[in-house]
């Protein structure tokens, strides 16, 4: 079925940017999600909006599906080609198009990775607020795809908080520019936010137009210990109630921390706590920082604090944070084989939903270790395999998972705040929309593509238009 | 084709909540744009969102068009029953349900008017940025159905940036939950921002969960009279490149302070100016502040700012924004027909568009006031009939219209920032959008309302299915 037309889609990108061969085509049968492979027949590198077009009328006559991918970055399988097909990489075009310094914009495309991008526009004394933890690897593209977050979501916000116009090839090959250097449009529905977080099941990016904020000039990096997750919650619920926004909010448990000592083979700061609190503080004067960092310590002594330790200088904020940093290796350390869930629920919940982990933790007979971003709620949960037998291991996954999902939307909350649903969460979809909302999304997308060639699979599944 | 349904509507929602008759409808016949009026033949007023959901469900049925009315306060026409057959009006849903302190949410019903809910939150010390001019009068559903701004939004973003949760009735009848109290989530296609903004055509909005920030404890309001608008911008641009970020940057032009001078009959300060630039500053200490307004004087300064006017407290600060405020009122006074545009173009393009309406003006000898939030680059055009002819101010006003909004487009922007398309700028909709992107909108309405019936002829036109 793709045998024929690889000819033509060298004559689209250029006999050097197809890719076949099952070596060749290994790097882009995976992403970093755990136990997923699938191998697409061919991979194509296009370099503008017009090779996407031309590839995309192709593969929308042929019916053929085609999956974008940005960096492979993703945790939940939405750049993967489970269903055979192209995948359409967006790796070469990587180049950042314009920084407008008098509007505060940057135009780039979507194969320019998210930290390159932050480190360019700082050179202008400018601010590209998502850090996903993927930020040195993760391409901006992916980013939209997924409405990326990161630490400093809790002050900043998301990716969408930053989209302001996207150029954006259509399935059946359309080029169309949506929005543009403004900050404010009301000009029909909102097409831009209904991509951003679509998973590349709507459109493919190839240009993308970010807000960005004036950098600001003074960081102070705080680490605050507790002995109970109950009183930090507490905590953090009244700092943002006192008017200090820090730029993040970050909490480990305890079990992350000591997974990192034992990672990094050292002592760490105020490892002994129950769980730890990671603040930073950002904005123009030191002056100020320190007159919020003041404040922020005596509300957090209220609630019990165990110590305030500050770092106003790069190295010792450098060593701060190096646990949060190296926290991924630290746990894939301990065991190679886990899942990563992304939770989400409202902020003064998360106590709650600390103490369903314990249990489920007790019931499965599967360690968890917990992390994420306290402000915003977003849970990061992972669950280990450790030594448990593969058999039981698969047999009490699936349960714990749906456990999990139930307690959160329990809670008021949602399965996903920044992996998106992609494959691995497809099953789980039902737990979180009601049937009417899944039954728009799908019409949603037929809407955008009839054939159903554009990352099929994904989200939902979607029978073929005969 | 109404009348058969009247006795199942007064079931649905009691008697005295359905309105017939023409004197009594007359209410609900306009909004606050000038020129359009269409009665309904029945007006309907449910309680609760299941009292919507048989009202929908009864309509689609009879394939009858219901028209969702929150406030009246739109100027393009959107809550207008163009199509004769239901208004609904959300009036009696003025409730605010909860103000949840701890995760800084507030859950209220879709007719309190956003004022009140602004006064309500304040009380507890919390703060709902978005603030249209309409504030005192309009009410959340609208805003949520027009993705409403105001001059806060420079700073604090626009309507959508609030709303984290929505209780929607579909045009089919289905209530759904969309999202809660969380600041993130990638749970499927963003509906949220998709109902957002679609000018009730999508669903009806029962309930929204709205974020809410700490009030910050202090203002400063400054008014900074320039000589040039091109010099105003360039401060402007300068300002916010160096980290100075205030909550609002508005402008008003010559003309526009004349017209208030009229009006309120009394001198105004630096009348004389060419343009004028309010400021107001937000923050926690007024050392902040003073700090602020002392930089951003400087550079006010270097791009030849005739003055620079502070107002630290209640009194002196309402003197300085009177004008500002009475403004709406005071262009009334001057030609009670006229019509008013919000396009928005890359801020630093005010000037280009500004050099643009003064030729518009000459062309088709149309007086053209303006102002509005420099920012966002979101300008406020008002034409004015005055003395001229009716005949000849019919066929002048569309086609300044045209020139206005293909220069708009010319320079970047989009034709509406803040009012929407609804019915009085749907034939200028393909300026803005090219064709892929209205066939799209098209189909996502009839993914949501097969039978068109919820606000039929708003944005674009849509045949209803046989």
């Amino acid at each position: 079925m793709v045998a024929p037309i690889i000819p033509i889609l060298k004559e689209i990108v250029g006999e050097e940017n197809v890719v076949t061969g099952e070596e060749a085509l290994e790097p882009y049968s995976h992403d970093e999600t755990f136990g997923l492979k699938f191998f697409a027949n061919v991979v194509v590198k296009p370099l503008n909006a017009s090779q996407v077009s031309e590839i995309l009328k192709l593969a929308n006559h042929q019916k053929i599906p085609v999956t974008p991918r940005g960096a492979g970055t993703g945790v939940s399988g939405g750049a993967l080609p489970c269903q055979g097909g192209i995948v359409l990489s967006l790796e070469r075009m990587n180049k950042i198009k314009e920084i407008d310094l008098e509007n505060l914009m940057v135009i780039t495309e979507p194969g320019v990775i998210t930290g390159e991008l932050g480190k360019e526009v700082e050179k202008q004394g400018l601010f590209y607020p998502p850090d996903p933890a993927s930020l040195d690897s993760c391409s901006i593209g992916g980013n939209i795809a997924e409405c990326a977050g990161g630490p400093r979501a809790f002050k900043y916000g998301v990716t969408k908080n930053y989209v302001c116009g996207l150029e954006v090839v259509f399935p059946t090959g359309e080029i169309s520019h949506l929005g543009g250097k403004i900050v404010k449009n009301v000009t029909g529905y909102d097409l831009i936010s209904l991509i951003i977080g679509s998973e590349g099941t709507l459109g493919v990016v190839t240009e993308a137009t970010l807000r960005l904020l004036p950098l600001p000039r003074c960081k102070i990096d705080l680490l605050v210990p507790f002995n109970s997750l109950t009183e930090m919650t507490k905590a953090v619920v009244k700092i943002i109630h006192q008017c200090i926004i820090p730029a993040t909010m970050e909490f480990m448990e305890k079990k992350a921390v000591l997974a990192c000592e034992n990672f990094l083979q050292k002592k760490l700061p105020a490892s002994e706590a129950e769980a730890q609190l990671f603040i930073e503080l950002d904005g123009e004067t030191k002056e100020e920082l320190q007159t919020q960092y003041e404040r922020l310590g005596e509300i957090a002594l209220q609630f019990g604090a165990m110590d305030i330790l500050v770092a106003e200088e790069r190295p010792s904020q450098e060593r701060l944070w190096e646990a949060r940093r190296m926290l991924t290796e630290a746990i894939t350390a301990k065991s190679p084989i886990r899942e990563r869930e992304d939770v989400v629920v409202p902020r003064r919940e998360i106590s709650d939903l600390m103490s369903e982990l314990k249990k489920l933790e007790e019931k499965y007979g599967l360690e968890i270790i917990s992390f994420g971003h306290l402000g915003d709620g977003n849970v990061h949960v992972n669950i280990l395999k450790g030594e448990v037998a593969q058999e039981e291991w698969q047999e009490r996954l699936p349960c714990l998972i749906r456990d999990l999902f139930q307690k959160v939307i329990d809670l008021g909350g949602v399965i996903s705040g920044e992996h998106g649903i992609g494959l691995s969460k497809k099953s789980y979809l039902s737990l979180g929309l009601d049937l009417t909302q899944i039954e728009l999304m799908k019409r949603i997308k037929q809407a955008f593509d009839p054939n159903n060639i554009l990352n099929p699979g994904k989200i939902f599944d979607l029978s073929r238009t005969p």
